[in-house]
């Protein structure tokens, strides 16, 4: 039977697989199948997002929030959390959680041989601004002169 | 293996099976599993729970919030949802998100016979008060008068 909101079901949900990434950041994620579950039932103050990641591909460049919490569940194979703390195994029903001020990059990667899904969800705040861990990665995503855009990690246009 | 943060194995939180409702409501809520997830990785600006409703059992009263969106996923078993859109049941996977502001109450029974799990995320507002909605239901929470607080339906307490 068909769910109606506020109730979803979320293979309902187009699939997108779109990066603000620039090359050669992009290809480390695309493709991917992302679904906006929070904004398909309406939801402006946390965004809520079901992502399967493809063996190989990462869910981002290791990065953290300044004013966003981020909490991250997996709901379907394993995935490889990379922090500061190095590199830990999660599998289906594992999370995490990222505190909003922490300066410790993460990222995801599906090492496995079969796709990885989870959701993920943080609030949302017009103050955020988010930064990029690893040496080889060159992004800043809305620093405060350049609200919602992402940048070159000296705040340069890409 | 045992996770660290900030990742975390649900099942290594303890379960809690505690209420702020009166009776009669605490008996149509209790005892109950719930797993304060995002306290346990240190999150402030979301709250995330996992919790486990017994056949019977209701996961709140049919409530809505003025200033904070909610989110719910389904994990395991099935769970009724009831708004004012009627009854919905929604089997593990699927979804449910409730906007702040919306002057529509919901709340989850579970009216299988076996557990249902599910995750309830949202943010945080100190400024968040929630309204009941069923006539049998005499309760407000946390009203700008009594912050943190559950008093009656007229804002008187308890």
């Amino acid at each position: 039977m068909l769910l109606r909101k506020p109730a979803l079901d979320p293979q309902t949900v187009p699939a997108i697989s779109r990066s603000s990434y620039p090359e050669p950041y992009r290809a480390r994620v695309l493709p991917r199948e992302v679904r906006r579950l929070g904004e398909a039932l309406g939801l402006t103050r946390i965004g809520v997002n079901v992502a399967t990641l493809l063996p190989g591909k990462e869910s981002s460049m290791r990065h953290w929030h300044t004013h966003e919490d981020e909490f991250v569940y997996v709901l379907q194979g394993e995935l490889l959390l990379r922090t500061n703390g190095g590199e830990q195994l999660l599998s289906a029903g594992m999370c995490a959680g990222f505190v909003a001020g922490t300066e410790d990059g993460h990222q995801f990667v599906n090492r496995s041989d079969r796709p990885a899904s989870y959701l993920v969800i943080g609030n949302r705040d017009p103050q955020d601004t988010a930064y990029y861990a690893d040496a080889d990665v060159d992004l800043m995503w809305s620093p405060p002169h350049a609200r919602g855009k992402m940048t070159r990690g000296d705040g340069t246009p890409l």
